[in-house]
């Protein structure tokens, strides 16, 4: 995009009176230029079998076309009529829970023949209506997809082919996933059983890996179809979402982002996050820095919350500390979910920039002044460039096995990369993600590793020859632990990272109350409570590598808790337990310290979040933000620059106030 | 009755021995006057389908006339008997949660027409037998008829006809309920899905209301054919329950208890509620004003406890204090469930009055003097008249319509109803229960209105019309805010009462820990944790209204939370956050005060208890109760009388001392 | 067996290459003498139905062999195959959570007779191949079984079968059920309606009675079939197991163990339990004295942890502790769940003597001292004999009544149970477990009978006969309620025992936030917080009894809380409360004082155990053990001996210190 889009979803189709022409003029008081429409109410535009009827969608074109609003049209896929349920009950997905009910979004089998004839046939008709609009800028393809975990004897019978051509015999299948065990053994192609049963957390892992592809095969299809009408000035994209926690977490079980992303022309998000006093940003540059990861390009925020619930309803201030917080991330829209809220079903009480009055309210007037600034500064503020010195190796098939083998207390994958991920956010290090499948580690000169439970022996090949050229790799425990099908390795562990890490461990535990870190990083006087350890702990015994923390613990004290080796160029820090936050930071400030990126950005450190980048004219632009209701104080250690919002000139070494939840944008001259 | 009964539920057929005659002279000890027998028992009197025995009914009327007891019979249709469910499984309830299982009671589909054969046959064939009977003085109808979630095929069908004739085309439905929201249009009548799946809180708040109309269906069906049976002298009643939380607790989710109890000629109620330490008569009195307000008439305590659970084993006083709060509320029978504690079965540890050795025990030699008092004062405590200047307005519709739409931490509709209602009963201030259909609003000076959520406009009008012809009315939160279709008004709000109330918001807030209220009923040192906001705040905004309470918030502290706007001849209080108990408190007695309600009895409080009527000479009756295991003293403010318990003569303004766990009934002479 | 065996589970089939060789090396190492086999791998013995592979068995057998290493063959009918499920569907056991899914072992129907006739074929083809092999000493039969809740239509017909053969008429069991209550009563045999609905305590408790018995049926029929092949010198066995709370707790709900033990040749148990900080040893003492009883015989520990969980792993010494720990209980074996971790699915993290890398590690090599001690000391140790003067009575019919009767805050059976064990053990009271129908009473001095509520008049008959003949009986609060069809007593309680007892009650009731024991047991004094009451308080009445305690309580002061009856030649001791434990040791210790028990072992406590019994040169031998990290001092105060691990010479009253979790096993010369 040549400019910001500041955008909201908007539902024509649910309100409870004309409002088009006044909603639009809200929006353009607002500075709104982006619309998305049409993903949720195939219903309305297909209200009986074959009766196809999409005046609403020309007319909200029409009239956005007229304002200078620009339109993203959603395909109407992931929530079904009530006709099609009624007339083939068999489209609902069957899951571990049975069979599905009519009612929710989201219930259908995504490979079902008769789902997908539908879908193929309402995609087709909309696009033959919108796609020669000029008010189209794009399509969102379905929305959050997912599998919703179909698992039905028809998706049990795909899996049984797509095991016959992955492994090709049952005795390679019987050896690598251990069915020998409780008399699990399948011994013809006829007695596979369903996976819905199964306690094999390899063949667990494996149908959730399956299960993902259907995912990624399913949205392909729709954007063949989507292609085959798209203008040479329109885009594809999707609202790629999260782990859900109540808000937005971490790492999406259900799909892979980065495979499912790869045919899309832009990828997109949707990030929500906790507010009020608990308004930090971690999950507005963890989205941001995800996404932008996918393409490694900027991206859309689809949707983010305006007020959303009683719980999120923002303070003062909030609503444009978020927005420009997605721009840091490299954001080049940012759209709310969405315009107005809705005054029936299930989403009533998550509400909208606009309140059920349709009246101005604070939320909607702070809006007004993103919505200016935006228009504003565009130029400068568009297609930010972001050149990350670290990244984050997450994957999906160690969050599925950690699924399977929780560790103590029902700690999980995205416990371990938040817990990883948080520390590096609050000390102000910008971050890239990759996978493990990743071939462009060299880019990195530091790459943080949590958990990689369930990966391939090249995968860590990869990892060992990065770090013998010079890369610095740190891993948390149960990293290497098992191969791809969640085998464990047999080797001395963690596998094959034994190599560059220079330590071995043969036992593991859950640490009693008192256990804790001591030695070289955490001295005597290190204050009470920093260097707990909790959940688990490795037993590392070193070979070559130097011990940075043992444990301070009665029984267990001789074995080291956090190891680095130099090997080759570079270093590999591996730490074995998980501590407290306070901990892993004195751990990873060490290992940044050792790999040359500890700078003037980690000078500050949240609650003051700084974030930068190249803009298209060259210039950097640096955001400072406060995640805090206090003012901050700090000293501006870059050139002479101007800070865009208030246009003031800033001088290097400045000392600089940003107020209660503020924002700082500043052009290095 | 021209006297108060004192009763037992009584079943013959349970017990392990031939116990009848020993059981009735003990009963005659304890001046139990009356039983309720047969509700529970149908496979005891048709063993087989079409074989019937009424001998054991028989037996019991025989022998109670003999010895002067009065005897309620029950229609045995609540628990069902196994030959039923076997020859015809589909009698069972199909709920949400799928097929029935055969074992407990009230596990029908209530519409069911095999049921309602049966039902039909054993009621005809009970009453001939037992109509003429000299000891039956009544019929309970079945026993705490719900509708037991029933929600198969056929009762789905049934509702989509309901829907039908209630709004007449899908047109309407479809835009009345949202239903463009996720895909869920229905646009043919075949297409209507089971209301089992819904996520549309509209619809689902709509199912519930059809659900609790079978419910007035069944009752009056069964009423009609006792009808035939009735003799002049005899009357039909209920067991009405409440929402039930391990005890008698609020409105009653699946029975509209005034259209239900319509057709019935004498109200009666279950009452439960804790004990020991915790009894504070709270329950004793919701549930009395509830079934008193029912046909505006003393009713009948047909069950309340005796000795039942462990943790509600009476203490020595206790059961003498339960049995005359009853009175005090109205009732005209006190009856225990049940006479003897069962030896088998699902109740073994809810005791009656007798524990499992049948010997007297110390429980049931209280129920003793229980006896001698109802008999010897029953001529002056029978048919207490009483007249409440204050009515609380509950709603089936708000409740249902905020089961799915529930306040921040789970907080429900009827947490709001006794939020209000405790504070009133705390403060002796005597309430009837209305519902918002009411026409008979003038009868009160204030009315007190719950969390108000799904009302239609109409009787909002009402409540308008009512403070402007010189009422006062209070609402809580969230009054207001959706139709009689839990669509939420697109006006600002609280919508219709916006008028009266001088008041509107457009948008509110989970609160954070520090939230408080501040303003004028707040003043500087209000004690510490008095004025805490919890769950809820909605950010006031008033027109006209008077600000009685601001909040004490770092970011919301510009906005009203408590106001009083003049409307014509009254005043409408609103209450815009749910605070702390002792905050209502505060809002409730200035707005008693503004209305002229702070009498006498109001310079007592719990746990000193007053609760007054008029008997039947025209004697005004003052029960004053004390709930602790302290001694209370007072000061007698009213004009001399009679202490009836004592006998003892009380003069004006003199101090009286009430026993731990007492009771004084003073009738001024 | 003539000489201790130490062993470990061997599963050479679930390799992820061959290691037969290097497991046996390393085996020897570390002083196994016996492995068990084959009871896991149904499916790679017969991967499809009908054709058969013993390979890897005899494979074993012969490596085993040649090394002098004995092998237990399991019988693998606890782990179905697929291809059987696949063929048919309805051997999974239908429970009442519905159909079963194939997948986890253990969820067969043991009663369908195809089941049976693959698990009858899949036996007869392996004892064939391997009853004549001399490395076999034995057979275990199945693993752990229970009935896994069996209960579908054929398990339900079989049950009124049963009801009829039981108790012959419908209206033994209408009356003897209770089954008028809720119109429950069955008139006709072919109206039973299926057990899992009812809500018929009594019914409920004869289900799992019945469903018990199906356990005995399984087995002695294995046993039948495993009988005809075994040779004179080879034995059956089975690992019994416990009710389990993440490790081994209490009573089996599943199993009648007396009965179902009755026909193996030797009882054997798999025993788990805390370990780290919380290693006590109890659930060890507890498991062998229970495993012990059934035979009155040593017994086999089949299974218990080597590393297995990461909050499990020993520390530094507790292996050795725990192995010593078993052989003081009686135990002749002492095998480990398993030799090797595994690498896939569902107990990867059950980690065995060795790890994942195969690796000598800690706690292998601390095995190693175990199997040299072991071999060194078997003559020795081998065959301990105990005699136990007191006994715990369990039932499992007190234990289901109790699940449908839960005490108040949820506390079962086991509860109870372990409530008294846990003290009498800490006290070092040497216990065997008896059951109500045991008529070996006179055997002990002192009978402890925790909360025995269901129970026949004739065992109760029998405890009042024990003590009229001078034995001494301690009873919980809730004993002797109801009879064996959990149909309460209409007599005074606590039922029959109240002839032994001298004490009644009528009420009961749960204990408020401060009620406690003052009296004789708990004079002026006694410290804050140890006499609480808790959970129950029974309002007992002493006729002839002694009152012990009564309650300190504002309302129910009058009543005693302990007594004590002498009654003919004995004393009665009921305890009407459950209380802290401290508190029911003050009460225990004065009993074991009137009882004649308290002896030089009572000086010591737990921590410092002490265990003994004679073994077969007729020593007496005596082990003492230090469940903590810290060393412990105590003077020896029996004659010389020598400590067996050390060589040492001991002498009487020599002061003797022994370490942190260490052991010393003396010989008295």
């Amino acid at each position: 995009m040549d400019h910001l889009l500041y955008g909201v979803a908007y539902y024509d189709e649910y309100m409870p009176y004309d409002r088009l022409d006044e909603d639009i003029r809200m929006m353009q008081e607002a500075g709104i230029n982006t619309v998305r429409i049409a993903e949720s109410t195939w219903s309305t535009h297909e209200p009986q079998n074959g009766v196809f009827n999409f005046s609403p969608v020309i007319r909200v074109l029409d009239a956005m076309h007229a304002a200078g609003i620009h339109v993203i049209v959603g395909t109407p896929t992931y929530a079904i009529p009530a006709w099609m349920v009624k007339e083939h009950p068999d489209v609902l997905a069957v899951t571990a829970k049975g069979e599905g009910k009519y009612g929710a979004r989201q219930i259908m089998d995504i490979t079902h023949p008769v789902y997908l004839f539908y879908a193929e046939r309402i995609i087709r008709k909309l696009m033959a209506v919108v796609h020669r609009h000029p008010a189209v800028i794009g399509y969102q393809i379905d929305n959050e997809t997912k599998h919703y975990e179909t698992a039905g004897p028809n998706v049990q019978l795909k899996f049984v082919k797509y095991m016959r051509e992955t492994y090709g015999t049952l005795e390679a299948i019987n050896h690598q996933f251990g069915l020998d065990y409780w008399s699990n053994r399948i011994d013809s192609w006829e007695d596979f059983p369903s996976m819905v049963g199964t306690i094999n957390g390899s063949l667990g892992a494996e149908f959730a890996r399956f299960q993902r592809g259907l995912v990624n095969e399913f949205l392909a299809w729709q954007i063949g179809i989507v292609n085959e009408y798209k203008q040479p000035q329109q885009f594809t994209t999707h609202n790629f979402d999260f782990e859900w926690r109540g808000h937005s977490f971490g790492v999406q079980p259900s799909v892979d982002h980065f495979a499912a992303a790869a045919p899309f022309d832009i990828a997109g998000v949707d990030i929500y996050h906790p507010s009020q006093d608990n308004l930090t940003g971690t999950e507005i540059s963890f989205g941001g820095d995800m996404t932008r990861s996918l393409k490694q390009d900027n991206y859309f925020v689809l949707e983010t919350q305006a007020q959303a619930f009683p719980e999120w309803t923002p303070y003062p201030g909030q609503l444009r500390l978020q927005a420009f917080s997605h721009l840091g991330s490299g954001a080049s829209m940012v759209a709310y979910w969405h315009w107005h809220s809705i005054h029936n079903s299930f989403e009533t009480y998550w509400k909208g920039l606009l309140s059920h009055d349709f009246l101005p309210n604070p939320v909607y007037k702070e809006a007004w002044t993103i919505g200016a600034d935006f228009k504003r500064l565009s130029d400068q503020l568009i297609g930010l460039k972001k050149t990350s010195k670290v990244a984050v190796m997450v994957s999906n098939e160690a969050l599925s096995a950690i699924e399977w083998f929780k560790l103590p207390g029902g700690v999980i994958y995205n416990d371990v990369v938040r817990w990883m991920y948080d520390e590096l956010y609050k000390m102000n290090i910008a971050c890239d993600f990759i996978q493990p499948s990743s071939t462009r580690l060299n880019d990195y000169e530091l790459i943080v590793v949590p958990s990689l439970y369930a990966v391939s022996d090249e995968a860590l090949q990869r990892l060992n020859e990065y770090v013998r050229s010079g890369g610095h790799a740190v891993y948390s425990f149960k990293s290497g632990f098992t191969d791809e099908q969640v085998k464990v390795r047999h080797t001395a562990q963690p596998g094959v990272i034994h190599e560059a890490c220079g330590v071995a461990y043969s036992h593991f535990a859950t640490p009693n109350a008192s256990a804790g870190l001591t030695g070289k990083l955490f001295p005597e006087g290190t204050e009470a409570g920093v260097h707990t350890v909790r959940t688990w702990m490795e037993m590392l015994v070193p070979d070559s590598a130097e011990v940075l923390a043992s444990y301070d613990h009665p029984q267990w004290g001789e074995y080291a808790a956090v190891t680095r080796n130099t090997f080759g160029d570079g270093t590999a820090t591996y730490i074995g337990c998980m501590a407290e936050p306070a901990a892993l930071a004195v751990i990873l400030r060490d290992t940044l310290q050792v790999a040359g990126l500890w700078g003037e950005d980690q000078q500050l450190s949240f609650p003051l979040i700084v974030k930068s980048g190249v803009n298209r004219h060259g210039s950097t632009i640096r955001y400072y933000y406060n995640y805090s209701a206090e003012s901050v104080t700090f000293q501006y250690p870059y050139g002479a620059g101007q800070e865009l919002l208030s246009g003031n000139l800033v001088a290097h070494a400045e000392e600089l106030k940003l107020d209660a939840w503020g924002i700082f944008i500043i052009s290095e001259s």
